[in-house]
């Protein structure tokens, strides 16, 4: 990401002048790789300060602004707090630190005159977080839907496109660079809800914990599931949702069924996206999510307007960082009267009177089934087949399916996906 | 307009307030029908003055921030600059001003130190200047590719989704207010093209007159140019584009065949679009570009930046208005080396040779048929007929196209359109 940064404050260096009327130099630089590899400090100024010590970095009087680029929780919350103490505005790609801690640290900046640019950290080279907190400012948000994790969109739209099975595609990602060794925080959801966290931030002005929000991954998604979906007219894809309801705001991750044909299943490969739904109108957002280029062009923007600030006023936070002058406590809303149709994947061993004691486990929880679907399969040990749910409460959908877990036909747990609602499209 | 700014006040008030730490109060307005109706001052302070004379407005103590939403070059230039003059911020939704006279207003008042926010001019709802002016700041763009007339898409869709000519689609977009009674600013173009000039000063820091951009609206698309287009692969769109080619920006509005199941091509009825292709990433940004609502949340938005910075620190002016700090006069682009592939769609008085009185006339300017489509057709005398060439330079089709204009079999000029190239997606 540093090196993305540094590559694009070379290649548009001219641009960026052209814009400010003076340039962006990078006076110090603390980075291993740009120690011991030179092709890394590529567009680095020869007089460039380079330490292993970050403290020198953001110590240094020649420093205006910092930017953390090296991620996690430990030393860059150290090196964002030293900067921010210091006065000195800091721009940051590191959605765990602001997932776990943006609050808390805005908090403490609010009154020192310092700012935080964030917008590397959710959905790379979209300009979501500046859409939110400026340029659709007017308008009340009434529901986000993000597509914010690209490895996992890849590996949906992979399975999608050529049939391969869930595991395979997870490779050949790995193999390819798209996902990490450890594939967790992207494919179990933790990365996307990271995101999702600081987006509830600025659109409504709450302050979100991560671990309030309800998770699903897709390591339970087979290809099977994209048959199913297609002849229902849809596909899979793993949303970040936040909705305004009359008890709060609903958040979740988790792979739900998108109709075709919509803009939101369009959005394939490795791609991220966020449909904005506001009172005055939607609004739709689409681009790379990562990537050292389009992450590298959010650090450059946010840097370029600390440096605004800095160069006119000596003072920088204008707009405040989460766009709310004070964010309000998060009350997570659990139950609730939404209804929506389910897709429900079973996996048995076929013999008679299955159907018979799914649907009756169903409507003791007073839901119905709309229809079943059963592709031409030729394992009778291990049978797939769909059953559709006529719309109900998301609680009873659970407690029918726990019960169902029990029953000694099943080969695996059912998987249950909601019906995203389709979106008003012209 | 107007009445969808004040109602987004009124409902939007208190997250305007929980964003800027203060209230946006209207405290004077000049519109006649807020002074004969009620009904549109829905919102308004009781206290609020209202006049029919719009210095009152603009010179009055009690305004800070003037909004000019009457569009025109009479009246409103005079708003405009009046206000400027006085150090007041403008918001303005007037595209054929500020594509007209954007860059010497700008002139005039980069020294006093106020500024001018015209999100609303550009695509509505959807925070495209924005995003060029600081969300992606620090890219260099090379193209942009917007769709950016409602009116215009509305009408394309809705001969493609029902196949009823072009007359009467006018006609119903006319009876449900989608096209003015005189529709030729939008089917002709016009629109979009001041647009792309304020697009194209705000992406490439060039001073562009909308003169100078060359335009061809779609008066003449038929609906057997969507069967045709369709055996294709492709559907057609009105596309305002810019591209960084060698010689210099090359610019123009015209519709343009689009290959179908990319996102472009899924922007439907009278939404607005525009595609971003950077060094460091592609964006893409999607939303209502027109309607009280939608251009109601660009003025707020635009309104609280300019409270931002007048609460702040008294003056304005943080970013330039078009994102430069000065703008390059613009060298309109001729000629080039670009190729393309071209769609000729021909109605003829059937005869044998006319294939070969067409290609001998496209050969004289060494431009090749690729291939030719006819779809079954049952009036000899006016036939219509489809070839695809293969790459060619547009200036050698344009000849090509002149002298072939007077062969006596035809019915009509030719209709020639460009296919755009595919966007790299995923």
């Amino acid at each position: 990401m540093g090196g993305g940064t540094l590559r694009l404050l070379r290649n548009n260096a001219s641009e960026i002048a052209g814009k400010l009327g003076f340039a962006l130099e990078v006076s110090a630089v603390c980075s291993r790789s740009v120690l011991t590899n030179p092709g890394e400090a590529v567009g680095l100024h020869p007089q460039a300060h380079r330490t292993p010590h970050w403290k020198e970095v953001v110590e240094s009087p020649q420093v205006d602004i910092v930017a953390e680029l090296i991620g996690g929780t430990g030393t860059a919350k150290r090196i964002v707090e030293t900067a921010l103490a210091a006065g000195k505005p800091v721009v940051t790609a590191n959605k765990e630190l602001l997932a776990e801690e943006g609050p808390e640290i805005w908090r403490r900046l609010a009154s020192n005159g310092a700012t935080l640019g964030m917008e590397a950290a959710v959905a790379g080279g979209i300009p979501v977080l500046n859409a939110l907190r400026e340029g659709i400012a007017g308008d009340g948000i009434d529901a986000l839907i993000g597509i914010l994790n690209g490895t996992s969109n890849y590996i949906l739209t992979e399975i999608e496109r050529t049939g391969a099975p869930f595991d395979r595609v997870l490779r050949e990602a790995q193999d390819l660079g798209y996902a990490e060794a450890d594939p967790s925080a992207d494919i179990d959801g933790y990365d996307a809800r990271s995101k999702l966290a600081i987006l509830a931030a600025m659109a409504f002005g709450e302050q979100v914990s991560p671990g309030d929000i309800p998770l699903q991954g897709i390591r339970r998604i087979r290809t099977i599931d994209f048959a199913y979906a297609g002849r229902l007219g849809h596909t899979i894809r793993l949303l970040a949702t936040a909705r305004r309801e009359p008890d709060g705001l609903r958040l979740a991750v988790r792979p739900a069924l998108v109709e075709k044909n919509t803009i939101l299943a369009g959005v394939t490969g490795s791609y991220n996206a966020l449909w904005v739904h506001g009172r005055g109108g939607d609004t739709f957002y689409y681009g790379k999510g990562a990537g050292p280029d389009p992450t590298g062009v959010a650090v450059v923007s946010d840097l370029m307007a600390a440096a605004r600030d800095l160069r006119r006023k000596g003072t920088t936070q204008r707009t405040p960082p989460f766009g709310h002058t004070a964010l309000a406590p998060h009350r997570p809303v659990s139950g609730g009267t939404e209804e929506r149709q389910f897709y429900l994947r079973f996996r048995v061993r076929d013999r008679p009177g299955i159907l018979a004691a799914l649907a009756s486990r169903l409507a003791d929880q007073g839901v119905g089934i709309e229809a079943v679907l059963q592709e031409p399969h030729f394992d009778k040990q291990d049978l797939p087949f769909v059953a559709t749910l006529e719309p109900a409460k998301r609680a009873a959908v659970e407690t029918a399916v726990e019960t169902i877990k029990g029953l000694d036909f099943l080969v695996d747990e059912p998987l249950a996906l909601p019906l995203e609602p389709t979106l008003a499209v012209a």
